[in-house]
């Protein structure tokens, strides 16, 4: 048996083992195949199954309606911070409101203005992201193209609850660091994607669920690969699908529905495991710090500090020694993050509470 | 042993069955990380090394000079045909020359006119694209952007010998179905480009080689995905590269260098390979028919036709009887297509010109 650490990184992150085991044992050649998932065509029956499954499965586990594409494509969520504007714009030049909750959409509101006019609606600069925008603080335009928002932001470790409202405008979400990891009722949403890498498989894969009537706004002149309707028309095999990362989220899928037993499930896992670590902190008597206002906290990205960057830096040690790996926090926040998405054993996260513990014990004063 | 077959498709395609094995091997988790290389972060020290050592093998497969900068990016081909002109092109609104031999230039050439001005200096189309031009019909405009064109058509198998003389205008070489199956003269290259999926790795990866001088052309206005002064800068790690594939793109240049040894021997191989399949072409009485003019012949895809298509429908049934597969040619081209990239074994093209031979002497009249 291969020795494996608790690996805490934000993404590319862990996966569950019984996935990795499947993609080891058939890597040479998938079985009836003859030949590895790493050599077949895009355009074979065998990968057109595989595909055709991914989307089952995730159609299943978010109860995707038919009114709403699955795309499967690359270039993460950086090219989406380009494509989401470019596509939804349209020619009407409407203007593109974002919500700035952290890193990430800061980053993607960025992007927004090379091609439409761009509102930051709200930013938790002032405070460091450490929390999200009340209803009352969201002063929307009715007409804007769409509202974007970050459900969780992986750096900052704040989480929405629930989806913010916005009335008729399309609601479009970077779900990157908390897809699947919970329900969602994607009627909610225009768009709602996310790269794989944290936690629906490797990095080179980005899923977008998007609604079938805001494909009719991508216009002809788009770069080619940017088009939505283009990519929808073609089923995402429009060119060469990334292939392997695709296999390994249907398999990511299939471990969610037939292992976990689906997203209800998950979630009370995901917020079982983040208790463990809340409630150290919480009982720390302010030896460790959650970065995020509590109602605001992230199920999937633990974000808290210690008393100094000595401590912090003997922490991420300490833990690394034991086998638990890549808890330093962002550069931006400092102190520690702990990445616990689906595939985090609740055995590592009770590793980490119990390390928890034990080094506040031998180094507070 | 996993049974395995002879795999011919044009891509994806067949990889080196020891890289396999290595990515088999160590799927559960790297040596000495404790995390698979689907878990580990881009910018965790592990993957650092990789995707260095990646770039300092294709530097030295094919005498990279420090002038020129190494990109690995998502997207495949089809996000160059817009990134190509998009960054090219700049603000003199300079034309772009199209050189088309066939499918794959066809499309990036069709790409190009929503970003300049573009010019189709050769159209092999109305000899369905069996040949190449001659130096004399390439009338080239000595001031445009950049002049492109396809080293290798992977659907019609039509390959050039040597570069197309373009005196000083940038030359743009989509490679992605020869790449590294010879040596090439990169200085003789503006940007010498190629997918991965055909002779360097698994899909979702694309490796580009570009004269440093030209990233100044990238206009700041570019969707931030789109701009190669920025990955250049980042050393393709602006955003979430796609370790995967770059951990099996490394696996497969250290093979080049280490099994096969250089560029040199491999292409003195992949030669052999094809003249196999040729030899039977020829010497077929023309019961076998090939595509392309034999000075114009691909070294990786040999595509041919029988006398009719009850013959070719045989031929493919009864090739995977013997665990031959994915033979069926592009239906614009139809017939046989056999891919014979790099990793293709020679006993996988011998059994094939056997059953070739066979095939004829049974069913020939």
């Amino acid at each position: 048996m291969t020795q494996r650490v608790y690996n805490f990184s934000p993404g590319p992150a862990v996966l569950p083992e019984p996935v990795l085991a499947e993609v080891q044992r058939d890597l040479m050649a998938l079985p009836g195949v003859g030949a590895s998932i790493l050599e077949i065509s895009h355009r074979s029956s065998t990968f057109e199954n595989i595909i055709q499954q991914a989307e089952s499965n995730l159609r299943q586990l978010l109860s995707i309606p038919d009114d709403y594409a699955v795309l499967m494509l690359q270039g993460g969520g950086r090219l989406q911070f380009s494509m989401i504007p470019m596509n939804l714009v349209g020619e009407g030049r409407r203007t593109c409101d974002y919500i700035v909750t952290g890193s990430w959409s800061k980053y993607a509101a960025q992007e927004a203005p090379k091609f439409g006019e761009t509102r930051i609606v709200w930013d938790g600069k002032s405070n460091n992201y450490n929390r999200l925008p009340e209803p009352s603080e969201l002063r929307l335009d009715p007409k804007a193209a769409y509202v974007y928002y970050a459900s969780n932001e992986t750096i900052q470790g704040v989480q929405f609850a629930s989806e913010p409202q916005v009335g008729n405008v399309p609601l479009v979400c970077d779900a990157s660091s908390d897809f699947l990891s919970r329900p969602v009722d994607v009627r909610k949403y225009g768009i709602y994607y996310a790269c794989a890498q944290k936690n629906a498989g490797p990095a080179g894969l980005t899923l977008l669920v998007i609604r079938k009537d805001l494909l009719q706004r991508s216009r002809e002149s788009l770069p080619g690969y940017l088009n939505f309707q283009i990519h929808a028309e073609a089923q995402s095999l429009w060119n060469t699908a990334p292939t392997f990362p695709i296999y390994v989220f249907m398999l990511v899928t299939k471990w969610l529905i037939t292992d976990i037993g689906g997203l209800d499930k998950m979630e009370a896992l995901n917020r079982s495991k983040a208790k463990l670590l809340y409630d150290v902190i919480d009982q720390s008597n302010g030896y460790y710090t959650g970065h995020a206002k509590p109602d605001c906290r992230s199920m999937m990205n633990v974000s808290f500090r210690l008393p100094s960057d000595e401590l912090t830096n003997k922490f991420v040690q300490g833990a690394e020694e034991r086998g638990m790996t890549d808890l330093r926090g962002h550069r931006s926040v400092g102190g520690i993050r702990a990445s616990i998405y689906n595939a985090m054993p609740v055995e590592g996260v009770e590793e980490l509470r119990d390390f928890m513990i034990e080094f506040r014990n031998q180094n507070a004063k």
